[in-house]
């Protein structure tokens, strides 16, 4: 088993391993807190996962540094060197009202190279990971590049900011597809796209939102760039298009 | 045990036997065919499971009436004595393309009187039962009434045309609510909702969407109403507001 196998295995059981503590500490009141606004909240799940994930990799990969939504992390400011990207609960409004539909997220890249994703759907239990060198699965079942459907034959899936003040065109982009959906996890969003249930998907994401099906997507051939002027930037907040690559071309004419 | 519960279990019986014949027929290449347009598809096991429904339905309940989606029901112009309705998969798109979030669902109007409710999440094998009567039931376990939240403490579910439309000034609910979700089956917003995991629907549903689970949030203390100026008809489309009560008020005054 390849070095990079191995590793493999011991994240995917880390993920499993975060998934049940996830899923027994909802069984106790959740301690809820505000961030920006009402609209962004952090639980006491998502900190003692990120604390918990980011002990563990501290531990597997003493040299790597480690970028995390809720502060446990190092201040990255280039990517060189192996990086993990944490977010510990993706879908933290789901979280609380839905209990169901959120995700815990983590990836490697390697000087700026995705290199290993991993999107845990916890309620469903079904771990997505893999990257480049290892292929993309769903738990136990490889998966292949989904059905490169144009947009007239998808279903978009928006962020909800985006698509009520029509940013970068989105409402085209989405009028011309089968219908449109929003589910509140870019996780969850990642793991529709990458199992072609969706065929594009048009957000806003911070670094722990994109990497991790950042490196799943473009394993299976999706396209995943910038809908703005600003060249991709794995450390920073990106207003990005995923999507099959005829869905993506769809929407790049649609909307310039 | 009451003629009505007997009649609810041998319901009940039928709509987990009507989910397996689904799961069963989606193993196959499904037949797929547009309606009044390429947003508005059917498929062989929407015509299937709605002959095997009404077939059922004739033999428990002969002299009743039935309105169903795919044309196997009969013409009703009015709501007097016992009447079915027949949504034989709701969220028919999400059918074909997720291959989850979608229902089936049947309700039994008496003398216009919402009595029975059923809506099947087939792929999360989760039956939403019951009616004022029996009360609402999710498989063996009862529900009470979802938490009287107001809008800036819920999540909203907006039909996406409606919501890209801004119709009935149904962004500014929007706005106000913690996140937007579009789910794109009014079968699975309904089961959101009597879970407590949105807040608040606003759409505009044919007889057979909106029949079944108006049974089980009215019987729960939802509020089900127009949003427009026309009275709720069981017979025919509506836009419809559905909400916890407090939900519902501030709504209305956002969008009065």
């Amino acid at each position: 088993m390849s070095e990079l196998s191995a590793l493999d295995e011991t994240i995917q059981n880390l993920m499993y391993e975060v998934g049940e503590r996830t899923k027994a500490a909802m069984t106790k009141k959740l301690q809820i807190d505000e961030k920006t606004s009402p609209h962004d909240l952090v639980t006491d799940v998502d900190k003692s996962n990120e604390q918990f994930i980011n002990q563990r990799l501290r531990q597997l990969d003493p040299t790597a540094k480690i970028v995390s939504e809720e502060g446990f992390g190092d201040q990255v400011h280039d990517l060189a060197g192996r990086v993990w990207i944490v977010d510990p609960i993706d879908g933290t409004m789901n979280f609380i009202m839905e209990r169901e539909n959120f995700a815990i997220m983590l990836a490697l890249y390697v000087d700026g190279q995705p290199t290993l994703g991993y999107i845990l759907d916890v309620m469903k239990n079904r771990l997505y990971h893999g990257g480049p060198a290892l292929g993309v699965w769903e738990n136990e079942t490889r998966l292949t590049p989904p059905l490169n459907r144009g947009i007239r034959d998808s279903l978009i899936d928006v962020s909800s900011y985006i698509l009520m003040n029509d940013i970068h065109h989105a409402q085209t982009a989405a009028r011309a597809a089968r219908s449109i959906r929003v589910f509140g996890s870019a996780g969850i969003s990642m793991t529709q796209l990458i199992t072609g249930r969706t065929g594009a998907y048009i957000t806003n994401l911070k670094p722990w939102d994109l990497a991790p099906g950042r490196v799943l997507c473009e394993a299976l051939g999706l396209v995943v760039k910038p809908i703005d002027d600003h060249p991709l930037d794995v450390l920073s907040s990106n207003f990005v298009l995923v999507a099959v690559p005829a869905a993506a071309n769809d929407i790049e004419q649609l909307i310039n």
